[in-house]
């Protein structure tokens, strides 16, 4: 008789954001209300940039004829992508990563929820909270959380890391024995960025203890401020302790091109092994490689044209969270992020909960947004709006908002 | 102190069209030879067909255009493609498989590593011997396999199916206990197609054991003879106690394209759950979708223009297959698959082991196919062609062979 993995029984709830969607639609089908405005999922809306949509048509072309026509990509990646992301995402920020140290994949997501795999089912998991809910969910579907906490919320076996206004949602370094460390700055769901000198302890902390950081730098392209790190490898000794994950969806807006990329330092060995080579084999056995369209789409996003159009809508959308989260000021809400980062994290008003607040702004305001606790015990009492979404969005949301007593 | 996936470490040896590659490409960079050519991994050569590259520049335009962009596509597949799949593969062929049971992925490859997740780490993993090492390399990284011994090259918990010219490629039922079960057909390597009574007795098996079948229909587009099952679903009882991969590699040329998926009936239940609702959560949580263009390209494969081209290309191969099978059979070697399938099995002339043969073929003849003992210990003494070469190709490397001496 098969037997199921009995882990996925402990998962809490299903994946926020299908919550989200059936809640929405549930309203939607039963209330006659004006168009509802969706700040709600990290998604992109603005067409890819025509350097992007340039670079598949000539992609396709090539896929439709015999003497330039592609099979099987190398399951790590075309060169001409792995050596444009070298020299544009590392070398040029005097990082030292190089072509060999970098893994295309279909995303970030993908990556970041299949990394785990690589590392025993005995390390101590340490997240924080709140929290990108595919960490937690990859590891408890591989076995690492323990017991589940009504009360709290929690698992047992996990750390978690408190992060919150009042430091600045970076959190402490962890009192308790942690192996694997997942940090994603500038933050999701947050938008707090985080610092060299403060990422500098982290890096410290995990050479001394033997820790593997998973830096997610999802949402680099969205930096404003100096002094905030690009990638973990602007930080010394990072090499020796961090995998870092990338995604071309939130700069590039390849959310449904799907391309992202995962680097692991040849200096990244534990128990005498290359973490390197164990993720590479895991890509050679269970993956084929991305899309050579999209592969090219990414390459695209390198050349001058790319990285101008690229840039152009990173600044559409930082002007959304601008306009946000400045008038939510103006308008008496207590707000975070928005400024490295294209999410406004806003306490939710007159003590409501996170998931009261949602129904609300769905119910007063027709404005779907994300419910913080839906990131993590502490994620509670705030709530996410993303910058995603249209110019005039942003505007109708934000006087939508402005007219409602909640 | 992070801790490895220590079962990574029981891999044996490195991937093995990894391995073959590495042998080719040393052999190149040491020889000034004639062309070599390759008639080893099974990549096709064709060009996508028109009827999909013109979905492909279809869809692009959509996706650089604000009113037709789309974000992230439904975790599970768009409906346009889940609905021509059950229509075109399930429903014309009598099978009671709804759109719902389908979920869309970026290949076989992919879901055939991924698929082991969802079962627990206790259960019995039985093979057929030879197999694709996918099957094996994955349940070996989630722990499943034992210990290895070295004189049979087998894993200790795994159930080994014997596959050989006594049986047709065919395994008799385990006589030890097995949980999951992959069975491939028409199979990869040895091209052998099982019929529906055949099929029956497993189903059957499955059914009075709760034992669950994993079943890889990557090649059903290849055959060609009357009451060979194109899926399992043909077969009474199938709905309870079988999981089905399928792929667009190889019936449309999409192995650069990468698309793929696989269904889980509702009717399949362990432990009282259903593993569509696990699989339904790991698709949910660790991945984000096949691109939207890629799934507009899949679309375009039911269409009436895709079907025909896409037929044109599978009859191209098959010739090419008939034309090595046959050739070689007269020049005096023992060969079987090649006419439900793309690939060629042929015992090794001269008692050579089946890396003999390849260094042989190779040196003597500069064609690379793939050795037998690769896919498991029973696969010794016989060697893989494939027909996804150039016609040119398949008559020149016939000729090579017929004046070579082994």
């Amino acid at each position: 008789m098969a037997d199921i993995n009995r882990n996925y029984l402990d998962l809490q709830g299903s994946y926020l954001f299908s919550a989200i969607a059936k809640k929405v639609r549930e309203y939607s089908e039963t209330h006659d209300s004006r168009r509802i405005i969706r700040l709600g999922i990290g998604d992109v809306t603005l067409p890819l940039c025509h350097a992007v949509t340039e670079a598949l048509h000539k992609a396709v072309d090539e896929m439709g004829n015999a003497a330039t026509f592609r099979g099987y990509a190398p399951d790590l990646g075309y060169d001409f992508l792995r050596n444009a992301i070298a020299e544009n995402d590392f070398k040029a920020r005097g990082c030292d990563i190089s072509a060999d140290e970098i893994f295309v994949s279909d995303g970030a997501k993908s990556d970041s929820g299949n990394i785990q795999e690589i590392f025993g089912p005995d390390n101590i998991v340490a997240v924080c909270d709140p929290v990108y809910p595919v960490y937690v969910d990859s590891n408890i579907m591989a076995g690492r959380h323990g017991k589940y906490n009504d009360a709290t919320g929690t698992f047992s076996r996990f750390v978690y890391l408190p992060c919150d206004a009042g430091n600045g949602f970076c959190p402490d370094l962890p009192k308790e024995k942690a192996d694997i460390i997942y940090l994603c700055y500038p933050n999701n769901p947050t938008g707090a960025a985080i610092t060299k000198a403060e990422l500098k302890k982290w890096v410290d902390y995990a050479n001394s203890t033997g820790a593997v950081i998973i830096y997610d730098a999802a949402y680099e392209a969205y930096i404003t401020e100096e002094g905030i790190p690009h990638t973990i490898y602007e930080i010394e000794g990072a090499r020796e302790c961090a995998i870092e994950l990338h995604s071309f969806s939130k700069n590039a807006g390849f959310t449904g091109l799907r391309l992202g990329y995962t680097v692991v330092p040849k200096d990244l060995k534990r128990g005498g092994t290359e973490l390197r080579s164990l993720w590479a084999r895991r890509h050679g056995t269970k993956y084929n490689g991305a899309p050579y369209i999209v592969q090219r789409a990414g390459e695209a996003v390198y050349s001058p044209e790319g990285k101008r159009q690229v840039a152009e809508q990173v600044a559409f959308y930082l002007n959304n969270a601008k306009y946000i989260r400045g008038n939510l000021e103006a308008a008496g809400f207590t707000v975070y992020g928005g400024v490295n980062s294209p999410y406004i994290w806003l306490k939710t008003p007159g003590n409501l909960s996170s998931w009261e607040f949602f129904d609300e702004l769905l119910s007063k305001a027709q404005i779907v947004g994300t419910p913080g606790s839906g990131f993590g015990a502490h994620g509670e009492g705030y709530f996410r709006l993303t910058a995603f979404g249209k110019y005039e969005d942003a505007v109708e949301a934000v006087s939508r908002i402005k007219e409602t007593a909640f």
